[in-house]
């Protein structure tokens, strides 16, 4: 990842600027380049790698996202976003406000040719099986062909990022027969099917999946809107949380319980690890001429770390060209492009 | 839950009927009277309180379960609906294939004065936390409406059930903020606003949770469209298993972390029941005229049985009466009963 640079955004995030500039540092130490957009008199100390520009006006908070960045230049994620749009770094971390990173990548980087919708698609933290969900919250409200589009990206990302040969692709719905789910999982359903037909080693359709699917490993790539992805990514992290502080809690209650959890704990040590929702570091946004990663406002400096490495290895990867590619080959990409491809989406909050 | 009687539909079930009927035997041991519906040569040994009504007839895959049911009166779902409609029981319990019930239902028990729609309501399977959640599945497509009558509904039965005073209920959403959501979401979080400041005690109205907000205690009762709400409860039992499995599989890895499993195991014991998927029982299905259960068709015979004790203690408790009265004094019925009660659902399905 030598000669990476990300632009990031120190705003946004619950714990403040401070720790997404700690955060900054780490992923410095591992060799990335950062350009930290935020208030300089607030990031603390900067680690060597980490060059500061000050940007205190934040949109983080702003009601309307898409107006917020086209009326406030000077926002630090409009500038983060704009040093990736004009060359001067490879890709951009969002604070955790997922609306203005959204609204200013829409704004300034613009989507990709052929892209309907950019999604937030992330790794799922679940033991043992790698599954990638999307849309996890770019898009609240989606048509048909939106998920279609979606299920070939994320079949994309599998591919580039995982070496996922032929990813089984789901939508996920409320039961597995084709019938189930809103009418709107019933036409992506009925339009994927079709699409996956002639994608050939594009993508293998598995059909619905429901809830409990996702953790068991019934496909690789699931697909829903970004309403109920954002639910469910923040339900399993919720879930899994208080499962494991449960049994710490238990673990706790006895002193023949104690003597079990001391011993027990190095083989729990690399699970804990494995479900901890910072340990992804975020979403990648797909869709746009470049790169970003969103990750969670909650994340401590640990998770910021991550996000930025998560960017880094995507450009290295050439995530966007290699996602695009596909999605070409795939014949998934719409056919004419958009009149005006900076029109704000509606959907954006 | 002496004298209480309950209608079982044996057909629906992934194990088959002669699981249910097994449930049925463990529930009437604990003194509830059982009225089986379905295959009698099929059934296995049925236990004493238990009565067959021989019902080979299934509808439980049926493609349309309003025209099923009304073209199949012989259908066990049907029969035991029926059972409970004529007063031969008291509530029914189907054996998970929640379209049959509750179209069934729909037509033979019918909607309760002043309701837009049945929900199927669940106490969540979260450690610590006593949590309802509706809808889990009844309606896959609401209206704000709908969304502002499950609150109440949610509401009353966490009062009638749990004995929580004042209930607080949220609208489960991708964001805090009143403004983020769907347009469905953020209609209904304005109606019921409106709606809570004038029902006094009946509800405490905390406006939206997230995904993690559910597992963290912080609402009694969420509301959500029945497509999120079965995704988000089937989510929360594979994630919670996916864990318990992970940390299973160490407690394997080593002798130390054996030795340390060990010692642990009864301190877990517990814990272990409360996040079980079966130990609630299932979903009640309220706003009919009589009570329902729905359990999970991937049940065993313990789902089964705690499915049939939850309707016997729902009776007991009179749910039906006092939801509806619950919700008459806080004036959440509609104003005017529809032209045709029976009228079929159009997301029955």
């Amino acid at each position: 990842m030598a000669g990476v640079t990300i632009a990031v955004d120190a705003n946004g995030a619950d714990l403040g600027p401070a720790e997404v500039a700690a955060g900054a540092g780490i992923a410095a130490a591992r060799g990335v380049r950062v350009l930290l957009f935020g208030p300089a008199d607030e990031l603390g100390e900067v680690a060597e790698g980490v060059e500061v520009v000050d940007a205190p006006v934040s949109i983080a908070k702003a009601p309307e996202p898409m107006a917020a960045a086209r009326s406030t230049p000077q926002a630090s994620v409009v500038q983060a976003v704009e040093a990736v749009a004009d060359g001067r770094a490879d890709a951009f971390v969002s604070g955790g406000a997922t609306g203005a990173a959204l609204a200013a990548a829409l704004f300034r980087v613009k989507r990709a040719t052929g892209i309907h919708r950019p999604a937030l698609a992330t790794p799922l933290p679940v033991p043992g099986h790698p599954v990638t969900l999307l849309d996890v919250g770019a898009n609240a409200e989606v048509r048909p062909e939106h998920l279609v589009q979606f299920a070939f990206m994320g079949a994309a990302l599998a591919r580039v990022v995982l070496g996922v040969e032929r990813p089984r692709v789901a939508l996920l719905s409320n039961g597995e027969e084709a019938q189930r789910g809103t009418p709107l999982v019933q036409e992506a359903h009925a339009a994927l099917a079709q699409r996956a037909a002639r994608a050939g080693d594009a993508l293998d359709f598995v059909g619905n999946v429901e809830g409990d699917d996702i953790t068991a490993g019934a496909a690789d790539v699931v697909v829903t809107d970004g309403f109920t992805g954002n639910v469910a990514l923040k339900l399993m992290e919720g879930v899994s949380q208080t499962v494991l502080g449960a049994i710490r809690d238990r673990a706790m209650a006895s002193p023949r319980a104690k003597a079990g959890g001391a011993l027990l704990r190095p083989a729990l040590r690399g699970l804990r690890d494995e479900i901890d929702p910072e340990g992804p570091g975020g979403a990648y946004l797909l869709g746009l001429r470049r790169l970003g990663v969103v990750p969670h406002g909650r994340f401590t400096r640990y998770g910021f770390s991550q996000a930025i490495l998560l960017a880094a290895r995507g450009v290295s990867g050439d995530i966007v060209g290699r996602t695009h590619q596909a999605l070409e080959a795939a014949g998934a990409l719409r056919a004419r492009p958009p009149v005006d491809r900076s029109a704000p989406s509606p959907t954006v909050h």
